[in-house]
């Protein structure tokens, strides 16, 4: 495909039902993550399926090898380019829901040309999970929650072959500045922050709280929340929560989602809409907008 | 406790071995990541020991509630303090490993004091795993890497009572700007990337490797990498990496982390020690340092 990672294609539509199809070295990775809470309810609602595909599987030789040292010397090993070929082609040739019998694995593999690229279907993204990637944020998760259907590759991240970003791949993503094993738990985060969103996963409660406090999609972080009981070892709920003032208390909540991203991210409120409030009690509590000087009258508003 | 995210702790040293006590309402979603790979072969060792410990045991009430609506109204639950105190001052006031035999859940758990904190250890960071945290980076694995215990409380993210975060928790991080159902795969996250960094965890050849290439840590994007076949449908290894001489490969291979950081990651390269070679070779590839304009020298240099 050689696009660059994120360009090339467009979803056609809303997903009303995704599935994800997704190639490792650990399959049994995923048992625990997929089989609880949202992702096992949005399975058996029919809105979540997940086919696992096990890239040693499509391995020919008899050592099943998937990896070998670098060109160029150095330390780590590379994922081949081959096995992880023909698992991707050999699966996404094939309806959604295909997985190769476990007994036809190694040794009674769907034919393949190792000369040739597979005709792909062009509206399923090919994701490669590696650092190298653009980083994740909420409106990735929303433009990649608009597709049906979903291919992710596990890189480890000692590396994969350079030619399966070149010829395969038509995504990467790396799911944040830190170094982790491989790309299972990246794959495990996509599919969890995806499949919240596609209609009819999460109740209607839980929706309407997401659209509010999304980093990354120009959300402010989340203030304090409390629950009973009113006295906690000596601390109480706020007075305002109880007031049963709503317009007082939507205004309070605003306000101590704007402190706390001042106080933690004020990197975010660059992205937020702001009203001239916002503004006024920002400023009052020491914000200084980027790229412009403060004015006297911010001066004059921070008492 | 009381502290502002990440101040307080100190780590002793280096740490030799590391224990997680992880605080989850669903322990059986840890099954997989912790039985494969890294993680595996790190317990095996005794370098990792993980405990995983079900808030739900520690309620007392008929019904084993761990949520309750928001005061001041709105959608979603928030989880109730008194399950999260009960279970972690329970457990962090014993050695690690220790756990609540799963006959004891509910009907005989050890006496507990609603109304007065427990002792503490000061060496164990208690993380909540909350969107609202500081953005996990590879530079705060690797300050988490020193402590021998840590202690992780996996959110659901409609909310935690605040009191716990003010009372309990000494730290609150974000492993990215995207929404979870849960905190539970940003602890796997967690526990993933600080492993690693254990001594003895990871091979030479591994550990050498993570630190030419760690984002976060002032490190640059890996550049391509090739294994065998020479030639992949037509795209062959570069000649350069057959050469055999050192000094070339590692000069190619520095110019293609810095190409390849400059294309997907700009940011980057504000944190990264950079040699007057390679801010020639950046600029020759349109490079502008941020903060500073563009010299007659930058000018002539970019042919």
């Amino acid at each position: 495909m050689a696009t660059e990672p994120g360009e090339g294609l467009v979803a056609g539509g809303p997903a009303h039902s995704i599935h994800f199809d997704i190639f490792t070295l650990f399959p049994s990775m995923f048992c625990g993550p997929l089989s609880e809470s949202i992702l096992k309810r949005a399975q058996e609602k029919g809105l979540l399926s997940v086919a696992l595909h096990d890239i040693r599987a499509y391995t020919t030789d008899r050592h099943h090898i998937c990896d070998d040292t670098p060109y160029g010397g150095g330390g780590g090993m590379i994922m081949k380019p081959e096995p992880i070929f023909r698992a991707v082609e050999t699966v996404l040739t094939r309806p959604p829901g295909w997985q190769l019998p476990p007994e036809d694995a190694f040794v009674n593999l769907p034919p393949w040309d190792p000369e040739a690229p597979a005709p792909l279907p062009a509206d399923v993204p090919i994701i490669l999970l590696t650092p190298q990637g653009r980083r994740l944020n909420q409106a990735i998760v929303t433009e990649l929650s608009h597709f049906s259907r979903l291919a992710l590759i596990c890189g480890r991240y000692e590396g994969v072959d350079e030619r399966v970003r070149t010829q395969l791949v038509s995504d990467e993503i790396s799911i944040g500045d830190y170094v982790l094993s491989g790309g299972e738990l990246a794959a495990m985060v996509l599919v969890d922050a995806i499949t919240r969103l596609v209609p009819g996963v999460l109740g209607y409660a839980e929706g309407a709280q997401q659209d509010s406090y999304s980093p990354g999609l120009g959300g402010l972080l989340e203030g304090p929340q409390y629950t009973r009981p009113y006295t906690f070892r000596g601390e109480q709920v706020p007075d305002i929560l109880l007031s049963g003032h709503h317009g007082h208390v939507a205004r309070w909540r605003r306000e101590q989602a704007l402190l706390r991203t001042l106080q933690r991210r004020p990197d975010l409120l660059q992205m937020v809409n702001l009203s001239e409030e916002d503004r006024a009690f920002l400023r009052r509590h020491g914000w200084q907008p980027a790229g412009r000087e403060e004015t006297d009258a911010d001066k004059e508003e921070r008492i």
